[in-house]
Order: C-alpha cells, then sequence, then structure tokens
C-alpha cells in the first residue's frame, strides 16, 4: 500500500498484528480497522492488556509454564498430585490438558521438540530440569504427553531413554479412535493402534 | 478455562484478542501465547503501536476517512482530481481502490449501508456531507462504489434519488467477470451483466 494514503501509525499497527499466528496481511488490515473504529471499547483495553502482561508475566522456573508468579499457579497448588508430571511441548498443551481435567499432577514444559531440520538439540529444551525434577523422592510417574508427530516422537524417546536412571514410571498417551471421531475419516495408523489396544466392554 | 491455572492479565489479554475479527477462541490463545513468548519483538511493540494508534487517529471531517491528521491525506492532496468524489461504504474499500490504483479522484467514507433489518437508516450514514460535497462546483461526478450486495445496491439507488439536485454526473463500477475469472465457477447474474456489456475488441 502506498504510504501518501495511511498514516505511518495505522500501518505499523497493521504490520504488527500481521505478525500474529492466524492472521494474514487481508486479516491484519480488517482487524486494524476494527480496532480503530472501536478504540474506547477495544484499542484502549488492549493496548492496556498488553503492557500488563508484558509487566508481570513470567515463565515458572520449575516447569516452564507461563504465569504472573513463579513458582506457576499450577506447581504452588498443594491439592495437586505431586507424584506425577506430564511433560508437554508448549504451554498452549498444558491449557488443553487442563480444560480436558485429564491430569491433576504437574506438569513440565519442554518448550518445543528435539528437531534436526531446524537444529533444536536436547540443550535448547527444558530437560536438564525435568531431570532434576524426576529424581525427586516424591515422583513416581512422568507421563510423556507430547504430540503425535514424528518430531514429537523422537523427543519421546529421548526422553524414555534419559528418564531410564531415575526410579520412575514412564508413560505415555494412549492412541487411538478420537471421541466422536468416524473410522472412515481415520488414518490407517491410528486405527491400526485402536484396534491393537482394544478393550473388553 | 478454570481461573486457577493461567494469570487473570493472560486471560484478559487473550479474551480481548477474541474479539478481533477472523480471531476465534482457540486461534486467540494461540495468538495470545505467540504474543508472551515474543515479548520484546512483538508484544512491546504492539502495545505502543496501539497506544500511538489510539492518541493519533482521528476521522476526516470531509470524508470520513481515517488517518492522523484531518483533513486526511487524500483530501489534502493537491494532485488529485477534485472533480471526481468516489463514494465507498467503509475505509478498507479505501485502501482496496488505492491499492488497485483505480482512481487519482476523492473518496467518500458512508460508514455502511442502508438495512432496514439493522436499523439503518440514512441518518446513521455519512450523506447529508457528501450531498453538501457534491453540491461544490468543482465536482463534475460522484462514481458509487458500494458493494455489489442487496444493501450496497439498496442504498446506491437511495444516493442516485438524492444526488439528482445536483448538477453531477452519477455513475457506477462495472460489472463484469473478474480479471483471472473462470466463466464456469461464475454465477448467473454476473455472466448476463457481462455478456450485455460486452465491448468491441
Amino acid at each position: 500500500m502506498s504510504r501518501q494514503v495511511i498514516g505511518a501509525e495505522i500501518e505499523r499497527l497493521i504490520q504488527l498484528l500481521a505478525k500474529l499466528p492466524g492472521l494474514g496481511p487481508r486479516s491484519a488490515r480488517r482487524a486494524g480497522l476494527h480496532l480503530i473504529k472501536n478504540k474506547d471499547r477495544l484499542l484502549g483495553p488492549l493496548g492496556l492488556a498488553l503492557q500488563e502482561a508484558g509487566a508481570n508475566v513470567t515463565e515458572c522456573a520449575t516447569c516452564g509454564n507461563i504465569d504472573t508468579m513463579d513458582p506457576c499457579t499450577i506447581c504452588r497448588d498443594e491439592r495437586r498430585d505431586r507424584s506425577i508430571i506430564c511433560v508437554v511441548e508448549e504451554v498452549g498443551d498444558v491449557w488443553a490438558l487442563e480444560r480436558a481435567a485429564a491430569l491433576k499432577g504437574g506438569y513440565h514444559i519442554l518448550g518445543g521438540t528435539l528437531c534436526a531440520l531446524e537444529g533444536t538439540g536436547p540443550e535448547d529444551l527444558n530437560i536438564d530440569r525435568l531431570l532434576m525434577r524426576a529424581a525427586a523422592l516424591e515422583v513416581k510417574e512422568v507421563v510423556i504427553a507430547v504430540n503425535a508427530t514424528v518430531e514429537g516422537q523422537t523427543t519421546a524417546y529421548y526422553l524414555v531413554d534419559r528418564l531410564k536412571d531415575c526410579s520412575v514410571a514412564v508413560t505415555r498417551l494412549a492412541h487411538g479412535v478420537p471421541v466422536g471421531g468416524e473410522l472412515d475419516y481415520l488414518d490407517e495408523g491410528t486405527l491400526a493402534a485402536a484396534m491393537q489396544a482394544r478393550r473388553p466392554f
């Protein structure tokens, strides 16, 4: 867009919005216009929320979660089962598991996966801290809940190897038919895994 | 999401992001995490850009465009043809026409369309100011470039009626086959209009 017809402030705002995942150049323009049109209801509050998040949000030194406190709310919570640590790739995975109320244990966020192509090695992930936590007496089980992708599974096998000297049970999420899923639309790998792990009614 | 595991600041940020067009609850969570992870590169600058836009962006009293000056850059520009006014629904339409370099005249932003269902009447649109501008001696043509929707066309007919006392030519954008469009995928209305308006090679 020519700089003659659009103010530098507006263009800068749109360029930054376009860097958000899920927004392309066209939707960033729409979002920018929407913000400017709703100055008091949306633009102002969003600016404030960003400032506050920038000032207050920090990473938990124990598990790698993000929160406004360190240790984070989950690590502080006395009612959680401290004998289980669930290892995930990203903070978003913690939120997903919490929405599902799948586990009342603790978490450990790796911050990614091993990936030779992108040059991500074990030293780039939050692994040393995991080994330290897993060595604690109270910990009985480490659930490796990484994504079922090639990188995720590579990382899982690496973690299993590193954890074998700790006296903890190492488990993984079950593979199978997603709840609500139709067999006809599932890939062969999932179907084979679901059949193999079949259970009595 | 339970408030126990996600800080209030982060939740508020995600709720505001979810109000942007094009972002749902899930993509707002992704965008929020992306912002927090890129605090210095993205979250800070975006907060600043919102503040600056909030403080500096204003509406042009002449044409209804948004800019950091009033009158806006387009209305100030001496090289533009002041005998033509192009009437559009929204500021985004101005940007689209400017990207196409379709017109070197001025614009007039209605701020919407007539819509009985939503209760939008002529008094809610920027019409009186258009009639004042169209009555000026220098103005020879008003191009009504509203969307080719039912509401857009209703508004167009209303404007034609209101403009008939001004001594200006009132025109509209041509209908036809979009450049790059395939006939097989076009609706009958567009094809009929394109055939009717056919031109010699």
